[in-house]
């Protein structure tokens, strides 16, 4: 991952509802867990989750890319680490980890995701805000 | 279940994300079996699914009451049966039933629900359709 | 709530995945955070989390009431507070309540659960750990 | 998508639970919608769901790409069109759309995966069904 940006780091325990009949965590639940990742690192960028049922301005997925790498299983202690990789002028990208709290050398989940700020109910795309450019210019890639 | 309604008979069958590691279908999945036949039982009752998110008025789930008596299992084709019981001036209570399609004698799922009609964003009860005292005087208690 | 027996407190932060288009919280989503609330109930009451996939013995939810007080919204910052309300030689009941963080008094949601024990993969209840009664005297309930 | 393997569609009417505040279908309910179809394409090439629980021998998704191209909404009827891509021995990719039941040129959604064979509980990788290499010699391709 970029370590150059804002970095984000979120823990889960996994419950039964995470886990599917195979005996290991079903392949979707990792993305509520990311979500969530995603959402803190979001909220260090100035998108506060709280303003946004207000402002109706939602940073929204574009391209999901998830590569499952070894299954977790039930009760198992789930570190996400995230962090935005790069940005143009209405997208960013982020990539995220997921490891065992007890072995952060081996990765279980690897995933990067695109997104875009919507303002709704129109679905206009809006630019992301103007500071990252300031904040994070080593990050800035005008036709990425 | 209260015969003398509206009812609704909807299909499903057990996919991976609704099982858990117990090796059955997860309690919180059934609830979605549920609400899609609720949703349908909706319809019938002139509360259409495509009209709901203009005229911002929803049915809200204001109590469940389910009862797990036998569990399924993967790749099981379940039939849900549901059906308005009874209705007061701003509330209604639905009846749902879930079994194996090969053995309807045998139930898996009994579950009641009540619901209100809420005008959102206010989250303010408003009354239920007036046509439903002259459709269904039988399921009209005042008190209920 | 009965005070007398062990009791849990968890925390959550509401996400996107958590609401609907209702702009508030979606019903199931509760189910979840009254999972995890029970799940480390459970765990004070002795059954672990990551032994439960090797022995195959899980609490099974055969009842769930649950009634919808207050929405909660997008960011919002909740506590689930659950106990051990009282058993019998197969089943337990659990009471739940969740509440903004910052507005103990005003409940969102209350629930109560009953729980089996179960020998997986036969489906066949267990007899609750015989521990239980020598701890909580006070919470049996022979024919409960 | 590669018109010439086995294909699959499947149709949905997107409920409550697909949605969120945003007013949109959420980003991951898309992946249930995709794992239904799945599920059925599986079913095709061989592999019964019913079967599963007994021989524990999975199709697991090792990658998943999704490009989140136009939003569905509440009460939308979805279609959702898959198919066999490629195989190796151990490898096969599916490829996925979504679209509107009544515009199909209008792709809401594309999406590919990867799957692997995985005998469970071992999470050995097992061999792909030999017929695959008789039926769909096309598909083949050892280095893929």
């Amino acid at each position: 991952m970029e370590p150059s940006g804002p970095t984000i780091k979120t823990e889960e325990e996994v419950m039964f509802f995470d886990t599917d009949l195979g005996g290991v965590v079903h392949n979707i639940a990792y993305l509520r867990f990311i979500e969530t990742a995603r959402t803190r690192l979001a909220g260090l960028l100035g998108m506060a989750l709280k303003e946004m049922a207000a402002t109706q301005l939602f940073p929204v997925v574009t391209r999901t890319e998830i590569d499952y790498r070894k299954p977790a299983t039930l009760g198992d202690h789930l570190v996400v680490r995230g962090g935005l990789e790069y940005f143009n002028r209405t997208r960013f990208w982020c990539a995220f980890e997921i490891h065992l709290r007890d072995t952060p050398e081996n990765l279980l989940i690897t995933c990067r995701q695109c997104l875009a700020l919507v303002q709704m109910p129109e679905g206009k795309p809006a630019r992301l805000p103007t500071e990252w450019r300031r904040d994070f210019p080593n990050l800035y890639r005008p036709k990425g």
